[in-house]
C-alpha cells in the first residue's frame, strides 16, 4: 500500500511536471491532485527535489538502454533511425527534464553530474554509430568531422523539444513532433552519406520536412 | 535623475538575471543590490515582468540589427562569420533570455510572439545567406537542403549556451565559448561548401574544435 502510494505520487508528479514545467509545480499541487495530505506525501519523499531525483533515475535507466550500440555487427542507417526513435520517445516521456534543463541542473549538483555523464555516453554512442557507418562504406567522414557532427547530434536532440516550443512548431501531436526532431538530426548526417543512402533518407523524411518548415 | 535610476535598474537587473537566472532573481533582490527601496523600484516598473520586457526590447533591437543581410552584393563566408559573431555576442549579452527560454516565453505570451518573429527572421536571414553562397558558386545545396540546414542553424545557435552549460564545456571565458558555438554552426554548413572553402574553414576553426571536444 505504501509502495503503491509512492508510485502514484511519482506518476502524478511526472504528468504534472511534463504538463506545467517542474518549476511551476509544488508538492502541495501534487498532494491536491492525488487527494492526499501534504504530510502523507512527505512520508514518502523528503521534498520536491527528492521526487525529481527519483524520476530522473527512471529516465536515466531508460536513456542508457536507448544508447546501446549493436556490438556483433556493423550498424546500418536503420539502427540509427531506431536508436533515435528510442531516445526521442524517452525524452518525450520525461520532457520536463528538457524543458527547464539548465535551471534544474543548476539547482542540483548531483543531477548536473549525472546528466553530464549521459551526454558523454551519448557522444560516444553517436560517434561509434557513425564510425560503424564509415567502416560499412555507407558514410564518408574523418574522425574529426565525426566528433564535431556528434556534438551537433547531441545538441539538436537535447534541445529539439525546446526549439520546437519556441519556434512555434508544436502540434501537440507527439509522433509528428518527434518525427521532425529525428529528421533534423538525420539532416546533420545526410551530407556525409553515400548518394544512394542520402536519396533513401530524403524519401523517408519528406513527410516530416514539408511540415517542419511550414510557417 | 528618474531616467538615470530607471537605466540603473535595467542594467543591474540584466547583470543579475545573467548571473543567477531570471527565475531566481526577485524585485527585492534588485532593489537591495542598488540600495534603493522596493517602492522606488515600483515607481519605475510595474513588476519584474515589466523589467524583463524592457530588457527584451533592447535585446530585440540588437538581434534585429545583427540579422541584416548585405543587399547590394552576394554574401561570402566572411559575412556569415561576422554575422554569427554579432548574433552570438548579442546572445551572450542577454544570456538570461536563452538560459530559461522555454519558461520565460511560457509565462509571457507577448514575448513568445516576439521571439517567434525573431526566429522566423533568423530563418529567412540564414536561408538568404546560404542561397547567396550558392549563387556565388561557393556552396552546393538545393533549396530543400538549405531550408532544413537553416532550421539546424537556428537550433544550434539558440541553444548553444544551454548546451555548453549542460555538457560541462563552459569555461567562463566568453570569447572561447562563443567561438566554439560559432564553429558548431559552421559545421552545419561546411559539408555543402566547395573544397577550397571547406579547407579554409577547417583551418580557421581548428583552434576551437580541439577544445570543444575535450572531455
Amino acid at each position: 500500500m505504501a509502495r503503491q502510494t509512492r508510485e502514484r505520487i511519482l506518476d502524478a508528479s511526472l504528468a504534472m511536471f511534463n504538463a506545467a514545467g517542474e518549476p511551476n509545480v509544488t508538492t502541495n499541487h501534487i498532494a491536491d491532485e492525488l487527494g492526499i495530505s501534504p504530510g502523507n506525501l512527505y512520508y514518502h519523499f523528503r521534498n520536491k527535489d527528492d521526487i525529481v531525483e527519483q524520476l530522473f533515475s527512471r529516465y536515466e535507466t531508460r536513456i542508457d538502454d536507448a544508447l546501446l550500440v549493436p556490438e556483433e555487427r556493423l550498424p546500418n542507417l536503420e539502427d540509427i533511425w531506431l536508436q533515435l526513435h528510442l531516445v526521442f520517445e524517452c525524452m518525450w516521456a520525461y520532457r520536463f527534464v528538457y524543458r527547464d534543463l539548465v535551471d534544474i541542473l543548476a539547482r542540483n549538483r548531483k543531477l548536473k553530474l549525472r546528466f553530464a555523464r549521459i551526454m558523454t555516453r551519448a557522444a560516444t554512442s553517436a560517434a561509434a554509430m557513425m564510425r560503424g557507418l564509415v567502416r560499412a562504406g555507407v558514410m564518408h567522414a574523418s574522425d574529426g568531422e565525426i566528433r564535431l557532427v556528434a556534438e551537433n547530434v547531441l545538441l539538436v536532440a537535447t534541445f529539439w523539444l525546446s526549439f520546437s516550443a519556441v519556434r512555434g512548431l508544436r502540434t501537440e501531436v507527439e509522433s509528428l513532433d518527434l518525427g521532425r526532431g529525428i529528421h533534423q538530426v538525420m539532416v546533420l548526417i545526410a551530407p556525409f552519406l553515400r548518394d544512394a543512402e542520402r536519396a533513401h533518407l530524403s524519401t523517408l523524411a519528406s513527410a516530416y520536412s514539408d511540415d517542419a518548415t511550414r510557417e
